[in-house]
């Protein structure tokens, strides 16, 4: 996924798979830096920060932030309200968009996130419920970079959160433990929860699920990955390529229309009046 | 899946849905005849018999019957612990031979088999945690005649087990409601939970489920079927055919090695002490 010397940024949340990521890199000798997007989720996200920066500044890592109300004046739960879009829909489109964003500019060789085998199981569960065979071609664990996509990598698919966990208490690691308080009755979470069902009577099915998947099943949704280098920008090989066509005519990141989503997200979200996090838990 | 005019052969449990399709295709014109099997499974056996036969009785069908112990000298109890198979994988090897030799020495056009969308759901939900691929380019609602194998047909795909069992109310067919008493705590029963709660929480999911994977994605495990006719017996195109290479020595039906599944499983299993229901539920 990335060899000795590479810079890498990581997408930091402060919960217990970025910040071991982070360790886990540091400790081997990566050069990192971390980013960190300040959501506006009310107290959830004061204190992810909190667990973030404390995180970075005990080991002189640097870390940036990006603020969504103080930079691009909305915040997640607001977006979600102005676009009719689900909250962690709002979220997840913010963070992909600056995360790849970050990395591009920054030079970076890759942009690694957290995922653990729970996370990704539980995202091809999803995918799979529904046959968006366009996710299931790309839900690679090593995406290359290319047209206007940073190269993407998930160093933590073959560990549970449970080992996550343990790693974070073994090595010292404090994170915020309390779960998004928007994500409440997520499909996401219901996925996991299934599979935690039957991963209790059949243990190993998560990792055979997931694991089967690369094996004998991704190929056949979506063109094969080299799993390595960036090295053919616009080959058919790039997954993340598929259909995008030009550039945002505002911030100039890949898209298949006009202006991208999250710069229209943007534009309905900015300025409107502020709604409360508890207003949006009994929404959706 | 079939014409007015032709002779089917309908698989028949003594349960809500293999009463059913009888009692439909019956209804529509169809010429059929039952097949039941008797798998010697105590209790559960003689009164799901005495189901399939009242049904039938009462319309004045054929109901053909083979009962295991009196024609093989075994009971699927007695071949589950002797092959040291799960119950449910003794008897579904055992109902295939026997109901694919009915089918093909009857001349009858098609197999019919009762299986609904929360079965055929449940069946996917398996084959996809493993990504059993060859089970899954073969799990189509209709399966052409070729190299051994009648034609198989499953009208009953978009209808729920509560649809089902609705019919078989209005139309005053009695069936066995008990499940069989050796598929307790079986993966099946789990997948089936796992997917009743999903569909609980977002309606409409098995659908999406079983239907999206048909359109988008069984023709990417396995050669496409022409869905209709037994035109072509020798085709790459005839999913039941694929690796298999010769005709058992004993019964001529198809196997990939010398003797197939089922002798193999006769021979091991016939003569020995009968084993109760009530150990092998404790097993298992």
């Amino acid at each position: 996924m990335a060899s000795q010397g590479d810079r890498l940024l990581v997408a930091v949340s402060g919960g217990k798979d970025s910040l071991a990521i982070w360790d886990i890199l540091d400790t081997l000798g990566y050069e990192t830096e971390g980013l960190y997007v300040g959501l506006g989720i009310g107290e959830y996200s004061q204190s992810s920060a909190r667990f973030a920066e404390d995180f970075a500044g005990q080991r002189g890592l640097r870390l940036q932030t990006v603020d969504l109300r103080a930079e691009y004046d909305y915040d997640v739960p607001t977006a979600s309200v102005q676009t009719r879009r689900t909250p962690c829909s709002a979220c997840g489109l913010s963070k992909r968009h600056l995360f790849d964003r970050a990395a591009l500019e920054g030079g970076f060789k890759a942009l690694v996130t957290g995922h653990n085998l729970d996370d990704e199981a539980a995202v091809l569960f999803g995918n799979v419920l529904r046959w968006q065979t366009d996710y299931l071609g790309r839900q690679r664990p090593v995406l290359p970079a290319g047209n206007g996509f940073p190269k993407k990598i998930k160093p933590l698919i073959r560990l549970s959160e449970r080992e996550m966990a343990a790693y974070c208490v073994i090595r010292g690691i404090d994170y915020l433990v309390e779960e998004c308080p928007m994500a409440e009755g997520n499909k996401h979470l219901h996925y996991k929860a299934s599979l935690n069902q039957i991963e209790a009577e059949s243990p190993g099915s998560k990792q055979a699920f997931y694991f089967g998947f690369l094996r004998d099943a991704v190929d056949r949704f979506g063109p094969k990955s080299d799993g390595g280098e960036a090295a053919d920008q616009d080959s058919a090989a790039n997954d993340q390529s598929s259909g995008l066509v030009s550039a945002c005519i505002d911030c100039g990141a890949p898209t298949n229309v006009e202006r991208c989503s999250f710069c229209r997200l943007v534009e309905r979200s900015r300025g409107a009046e502020p709604v409360p996090v508890q207003l949006i838990r009994k929404k959706f």
